[in-house]
């Protein structure tokens, strides 16, 4: 850690946001390794998978669960790590995938979960930044996903770099191919995300203490983690909703003084967004949108919809970025956190 | 409907909030019911729970993910709707006990959903407070949680009923028994959320536009349940974590402008607090502890750890009620919703 280039604030962040096109290719350069992790999954027929994994990783979880479903045809389900842990269940997990997904791979309660997960028969996979970690050492399948050192608090690429893994472990046998220009298409959604295009955006949003963010299916994923990076930086209570729980009470909180992000992809998780955004608009809320044609764009490529997660959360950490910088934070030392989290 | 008796501002909400000791003895009165559905679905030997559900029945549905891994020591996961309706995924679900869980029965994506779940092989659970509807009639089994007719938009005793109908259905043979003194319990309760004992804390909360509310273990599906009744009621962005997941990066939002209620079970879930409590201290931030000798206090009367959710949201709906009242709105009527929620 050179004392140096922890200087000047947000430095870190900017830095590593803007390492991601890089990261992206290199897990792509890696892809032949992923496809035989993958077809050692295939080979085990596992019947339902389970994920667990905290923080910015549950949101790499969350979009894994949808892979799982749709392109898998397996189902299932984000595991709450406490039932393991702190309730010692021991469920009969055999034809069980059981993933477990974590930065660090360091996290106690995650690594205790895999652990009794795979004593119960699961197959175990771990999806790590850390090759070397606890996490890694005790599941039967460790995959690497090359994102490098990230020193920021704020995980960013290694977020983007576990999306990438899981898609290609998860989405079959075309999946590498299908995301041979993502690299390209992240460079220029990071140029789209200029400070020309931030400042005006960052400064309408520099009062504001609470913001919603809404999308349904993959890019669901994407409100999830672009809260908890606004959280982390900002220090905004910034709120995600599936676009279907939105209208199931949350709605209520929602006014011109409560501004909304919505992230709408071209695919069917954005035609399923329409009935929601038309529900904004009669409340009269203030709607940003993220996405091809939004006023935060994406370069989307001709990219498969299941790809758009990784492309949509880039100008969502620049923004997070600019705001923490426009409030005199510093987006690389959040108060309070650490870049290690111990939680059983 | 009559005119008359919806006049009084938060009337229906308080009407509904008092019944909850009389629906749970209901409930009570009917489990011979419940344990023969319990016997159907043992006897079918699921191997894995989904649960599908949205808002505060939700809530339930995460409830009930606890108690079929710890209780049923079945692997368990909430579905997203979205991957069977939106997505058309149709996984291979023999072996799959497949739960959805509504008040109304009417939400068309979750009859799509455990539609779809029936053709692709689970067996099919609904709980819902309206027998008649399209979900239970959709169903192979369904479960009446009957709670009555619920007016209130703010849903409140069909919450408790979906929890003690799932806690029969699925704690296994000496629930019912366990069970018995919590209608009591619930009675008591309420009696100690007076007037008296609510008053002072509304007017603490009064110009609070955010507040943060965390659990862990069973009680998470408290924290959840209680952020939505106060954004539908107060609209105040009250945004609910795992005491794990508040520690991987929103801690970082708490300061002393920013009220955290933690809800303390006295079981394993209540210990798992501890740390998170811990760090809340450092901070110093001011928190409201739910359960028993908290500043919202249950009466928890030796029963389970697994129970106090059903005692541990009544105080917290009395507050949000006197909430949205001391702020001049009406909770019976939240602004931009409905009681019946329309999403596909």
């Amino acid at each position: 850690m050179s004392g140096a280039s922890e200087s000047i604030p947000g430095e870190l962040m900017a830095t590593e946001v803007a390492e991601q096109p890089t990261v992206l290719a290199r897990i792509l350069g890696g892809s032949d390794e992923l496809a035989e992790c993958a077809a050692r999954i295939a080979a085990a027929r596992p019947r339902f998978v389970l994920i667990a994994a905290r923080g910015t990783s549950d949101h790499a979880g969350l979009y894994a669960k949808y892979l799982a479903e749709v392109r898998m045809q397996l189902p299932a389900g984000l595991v709450s790590p406490s039932a393991l842990t702190v309730y010692r269940a021991r469920p009969d997990m055999s034809d069980v995938l059981f993933v477990a997904v974590s930065q660090s791979g360091r996290s106690p309660d995650l690594v205790d979960s895999l652990s009794a997960a795979r004593a119960c028969g699961a197959l175990t996979l771990a999806v790590t930044n850390a090759i070397e970690s606890p996490l890694a050492g005790a599941a039967e399948i460790a995959v690497d996903v090359r994102a490098g050192a990230e020193r920021a608090v704020a995980a960013t690429k290694s977020y983007t770099a576990e999306l990438l893994t899981l898609y290609l472990l998860f989405a079959g046998g075309a999946a590498a191919r299908d995301a041979e220009r993502l690299p390209d298409a992240a460079a220029r959604t990071l140029a789209l995300a200029s400070e020309e295009l931030l400042e005006p955006l960052a400064a309408r949003f520099e009062y504001a203490e609470r913001l919603v963010l809404t999308a349904r299916g993959y890019s669901y994923a994407t409100a999830r983690e672009a809260a908890l990076k606004l959280m982390e930086t900002s220090y905004v209570s910034a709120m995600a909703f599936s676009g279907a729980d939105l209208l199931h009470g949350p709605m209520a909180m929602i006014d011109r003084s409560v501004p909304v992000i919505a992230i709408t992809s071209p695919g069917r998780g954005g035609v399923a967004m329409e009935p929601v955004l038309a529900r904004l608009a009669e409340l009269g809320a203030r709607v940003l949108r993220v996405g091809v044609d939004g006023g935060l764009p994406i370069v989307a490529d001709g990219l498969p919809e299941q790809l758009h997660p990784i492309l949509e959360i880039l100008p969502l950490q620049r923004l997070a970025w600019r705001l923490a910088l426009d409030r005199g934070l510093d987006p690389d030392r959040p108060r309070g956190l650490s870049k290690i989290t111990q939680t059983r």
